[in-house]
């Protein structure tokens, strides 16, 4: 039985290919890396493959996945904090995942290449007697699903503690900002940052789960998981989907209707880091809503916070969802039809000099928490924390999230109902160009 | 437009139809039980009603729904707790959201029946000043989607602090027992228990969360929420679904195959409370697994742990999913097939005097907390909050979920890898058996 199957981590034994071949063919065969019968059994089942079709993504090209991509039904997002000195061993991983990111979105089963640097220096490895490389199993046979990973750096890859530590502060993009302090504030520093990033999007849950669990433990000695949060993008069937208010989000600014010229707005050019050309970058809030709050205002009074009508869409003053916002119109007593404080207003690009973020709408449902609502009657309740997880994605956060966030949260009316409470933000490399090729490439090579 | 607007709560003023003659009809017009013009456009468009057909659910019927249903994909269970000394005001509750649930259930969108209470002693009302009753709007137009709504009692509602609060201690079932602590219990009192209950269960999370949300705040006066909790299941498109773990779950003791006599084993019958014939006891436990410390024990060990073989689920020892469990057989070691502390082993209704379970199986994913396990090598690190919700039903938890879970505490090797964090009982009424009437009115009427 052995004899048949691959070790595509080039851990167990020097009888299989190399980790490099394997890497340089791009993809893994079902299998585990140990002996035994009842293992042989799992391999001789789990060969699983998918050729390109509707439910098939691509890993590989100019651009990585899940950013223009459309919207799938759920996501996980994770980051990573790194517990390594050596550049080599970042660049390991980041081979692994990209290599394994690949496999799991063609839907392959795959053999999870676990990673264990020689000189173990944190306190995962030293706990645990045992490891293995097969796969968890729990998404087999529920198909690829349109199953997209996107990888990400945070700045403490290239800076930590002002340390350079990998060699590469020289190449941190100044796109890679370190947000101000937005009036409001109330982020969990532990839900919030990291080293590196993950983002899986797909159309199953268990499918989307999986990607990550199966991504994270390839070297948590290297890459420990620093937090991850579930989300899922509401359906309509009949247009727009409708965020946990009940208004629909993603009229504007949003990947549903990504604005005409992506190489002026979304993806990094010539002007910036030459390794991040192609990439792009992202701005991670996760904004629960008092919805308790929220249900209790009159239905004409969310449309003055919002700007827009809540069963149309359209905007105050309008009739289609996707008229253009007349930020002129006054209404027959004379105050703007879209109020000054009004959410849309401040979001326009036309307030904004035309700046845009391609957004990825995802609510999030993180049970019931004790809270402080943020506005008068500051009430103190159990509510839930649900919300929103805004993943904005932009050419450069200077100009886009940063301005149009700054004013946000001093002006919108929407602030009495949301509160930032996680937040980062992340270089998106260009994607892998094809097998044997990874994410970080182009930094790293 | 406001003539056509129906006062379903009939707290707006004395022109709209009484409640009464409302929830004697049982049902809610789309509308909102305000004047002016921008409700009014609400009200226009939100009339939706669906007949019976694939994609619902009946809430009317002998039993509740969401029980032996054929299990949805997703779930939002909630806790309350009540702030009331009266009997009248808990009884207004829960008519309102059968009747709500009964309309939600056929996806209509609805206005939400607020009740206000005359004597107003929490803290919810006092610190907000409007409330509104229109539908939250987020759910609409998505359907139906096989929305069921299961209405429990906890034995708050019957003793608290010793009290008899509404006059019906005396009704308590002695099925609605208050659970031992079983080995190895860590649960979070804040994420348990409660004197009502809520099981929203649909195959659309929007519409799911809708529900629950929408009847939570009929009144949070009298019934404050206390807890809720996601779930979600696990999709295969080849048969059984699988677990975290990778394992299928729900070969038996499910709702996938229930046991041939559902009134031996799951229905209340006459031998106690007459009000509870036809309903049934519901066990909730949220059962963390150790997912890092899983994924890194070899297959064949993991199938030691639960008895069955990883990728076919037949039990060690046969060679189909559905092969009865051979707990004599042994190996050409001599050892058992089944090894003595496997989890099949320790569930079977063999060992248990015969006892069932009909379970229904989600995942749960909170995302990542520290956590120290249980077990060698007490390995504390950052992990997954993310496992299996067992909601289990059964005829009398003093037969089946006790006994069991009393062996399974001390003896079932899974307890390495599984964590118990929140648990509650509560009874489950028999269904309200058409327009008019409600769950609990067999006890209270």
């Amino acid at each position: 039985m052995t004899e048949h199957v691959q070790d595509s981590a080039g851990t167990a034994g020097p009888s299989g290919p190399s980790r490099r071949d394997v890497l340089r063919r791009g993809m893994f065969i079902g299998g585990a890396a140990v002996a035994g019968g009842a293992v042989g059994a799992v391999a001789d089942h789990i060969a699983e493959h998918h050729d390109a079709g509707d439910d098939v993504e691509p890993f590989y090209g100019a651009h990585q996945g899940g950013v223009v991509t459309n919207t799938q039904q759920h996501t996980v997002i994770a980051a990573f904090d790194l517990h390594t000195t050596s550049r080599g061993e970042v660049v390991e991983v980041l081979r692994r995942w990209s290599a394994l990111a690949a496999a799991l979105a063609r839907g392959d089963s795959t053999t999870v290449p676990i990673y264990t640097p020689k000189d173990v220096s944190n306190a995962y490895s030293k706990t645990t007697q045992v490891s293995t490389t097969s796969d968890s199993l729990e998404a087999w046979q529920v198909g690829p699903s349109r199953l997209t990973v996107t990888i990400g750096f945070g700045r403490g890859l290239f800076l930590s503690d002002g340390k350079d530590r990998f060699g590469i502060a020289g190449a941190m993009p100044d796109e890679l900002v370190e947000l101000p302090h937005f009036a409001g504030d109330e982020l969990d520093p532990d839900q919030s940052d990291g080293d590196l990033f993950l983002q899986a999007c797909g159309d199953d849950l268990q499918v989307v789960f999986h990607a990550i669990r199966s991504i994270a433990r390839i070297s948590p000695d290297v890459a420990a998981l620093r937090w991850t949060q579930v989300g899922y993008s509401p359906s309509n069937k009949a247009g727009t989907p409708r965020n946990l208010m009940g208004f629909k989000d993603g009229t504007i600014n949003s990947n549903a209707h990504p604005p005409a010229d992506l190489d002026a707005t979304l993806w990094a050019g010539s002007d910036g880091q030459g390794w991040m050309r192609g990439g792009t970058y992202l701005v991670y809030r996760r904004i629960r809503m008092s919805l308790e709050h929220w249900d209790r205002l009159q239905v004409p009074d969310q449309e003055k916070v919002i700007g827009r009508q809540k069963v149309s869409g359209a905007p105050l003053g309008g009739s289609d969802e996707f008229d253009a916002l007349d930020l002129t119109k006054r209404g027959s007593d004379g105050t703007p039809a879209i109020p000054a404080t009004a959410h849309a207003r401040l979001a326009a690009p036309e307030t904004n000099n035309g700046a845009v973020i391609v957004r990825r709408a995802f609510a999030y449902n993180n049970g019931t928490t004790q809270f402080t609502e943020r506005w008068p009657p500051w009430r103190q309740a159990l509510e839930y924390d649900a919300g929103l997880l805004f993943l904005g994605y932009q050419q450069d956060p200077r100009k886009a999230f940063v301005p149009i966030n700054s004013r946000l949260a001093i002006n919108d009316a929407l602030n009495q109902f949301t509160t930032h409470t996680a937040s980062a933000v992340f270089a998106i490399p260009p994607g892998a160009s094809g097998p044997g090729h990874w994410v970080g490439e182009t930094l790293f090579a």
